[in-house]
């Protein structure tokens, strides 16, 4: 199933090079790139994780220095920069309960949708930011149904699982990706976790990573976009202002449909009263 | 972490080709094959589903009329052939219930370990089988701590990640991937989510497709040994006596250490607390 009536969505992941702890070039960095996406047609445009700040933020001070909150013009300028366009892009915010988390703001020209805070720490981060508590939500945007996540939290199949089941047609994925070894010619492993999410519960997953070495660190520059069967649509090119941006026109609605065979649906399915089986093991934080 | 006593343990996939209902010859060719593999050093030997029946099974009738119990001579010979290895084997199943499964069975010197029942039964298994709904066993075998799924379960990530909470260390799967068109260069999908499975968990997962085309089906052959990385470590080549095997040597206490940075562990960061919040759509046996 297909909704002729619901247009298709040009998707853009623009794999930025942020500064560290350089609050306004990011800005305006990223509002640039914005705005040259929105020109070049896109109408949902994913930056990376901590895309105002930086990623490698030595102490909580530091990232605490470059914090903002939902209300920072960056925002709004963001939103001006998208025209008619969605954007997810991440930030370092500081909370209104005065705590810093890595979070992912969705904005439009109606300003920030929603602010998820990033539920999953990776490494480092576990020392500058406070862990989000509150599971992403599913947006109902202009260009479909959108669910949330940052980076690490990908790698938690209950997260994907639980926003396609809320209904999400497109995972946004705010992410830097430190590269990691890997053998000759595998593409990252990040990248095969959000194929079999999108394929096991057929959804769109859109990954932006980041470029740019900080503080010695390098990215694996993984930035793709995945269709509902898993197989990966689109990986970067550099656009005319040299920055890599994987673009892909996908029809979300695709989403909808969870039939994989004339009596197979991957929801219906489902075997809960098994799972539940596994509950004893599985109903406390760690390992049984 | 990894446990210097414990030997490491060699692995073969076994991509048979059975055929049709011909319950005979099918359990002649998996004894002597699994007696090829004992000789060639195996210590867990994985065979395909279904096995000793074939799958293309046109009626409920034709399934029975190949349907066998866990007392079947087959079982017993299956045992002598492996000597020290365990082999995990699917085949038509009937229960003491007088109905049709589609189960695996754990086999080793002391016979039949433990029977699984397929619980996610694909396309037109439907017509011809019972699903089960008992969730797969973790046995502590003598080649370490073995998890069960045939085929079309590996597709759910509730399973993978219930049978690796519950302590799995190798989860084998037999499996007949009917072929699927997928652009050239890509692995089978089913492998991508095999893959991710193990990765996320931090287990094996050992693959075992079949081959031969049967009543016009093609299968896709993707038999393959996933490592606790996600990495595809072995994929088949013909033994001696022409039969496809996948075989790797693994140290199956890697899959105890699930910490994958110096202050992260991919089940104590797990957050159950924000999984519930997703738990009202999740509830249901089926889509919200």
């Amino acid at each position: 199933v297909s909704d002729p009536t619901r247009p298709s969505v040009q998707v853009a992941c623009l794999q930025l090079s942020p500064k560290i702890a350089e609050l306004a070039d990011n800005c305006a960095m990223s509002t640039a790139a914005i705005s040259a996406a929105t020109a070049d047609g896109a109408g949902l445009i994913v930056v990376p994780e901590l895309v105002t700040s930086g990623y490698m933020l030595e102490s909580p001070a530091e990232a605490r220095s470059v914090a903002i909150t939902p209300d920072h013009q960056v925002f709004a300028d963001w939103a001006a920069a998208a025209g008619e366009a969605v954007v997810v892009g991440g930030f370092c915010e500081l909370g209104d309960d005065g705590l810093v988390y890595n979070s992912a703001a969705v904005v439009d020209t109606d300003g920030v949708l929603a602010v998820y805070r990033k539920v999953h720490l990776w490494d480092g981060e576990k020392r500058v930011f406070t862990a989000g508590s509150v599971a992403p939500p599913v947006l109902a945007t202009r260009v479909g149904s959108l669910g949330v996540l940052i980076c690490y939290d990908l790698e938690f199949p209950e997260m994907t699982r639980g926003l396609a089941l809320a209904g999400a047609e497109i995972i946004a994925v705010p992410t830097n990706w430190p590269l990691l070894n890997r053998p000759d010619g595998e593409r990252p492993p990040e990248l095969v976790i959000a194929r079999a999410a999108a394929r096991v519960n057929r959804v769109f997953i859109a990954c932006c990573d980041r470029a740019g070495v900080e503080r010695g660190q390098d990215w694996t520059k993984g930035t793709a976009i995945v269709d509902a069967g898993g197989w990966v649509i689109a990986e970067t090119k550099k656009n005319d202002a040299g920055i890599p941006v994987a673009s892909a026109t996908i029809d979300p609605t695709q989403a909808w449909d969870k039939a994989i065979s004339p009596v197979n649906d991957l929801f219906l399915d489902r075997r809960i009263s098994v799972y539940a089986q596994f509950e004893g093991l599985m109903d406390a934080e760690g390992p049984a």
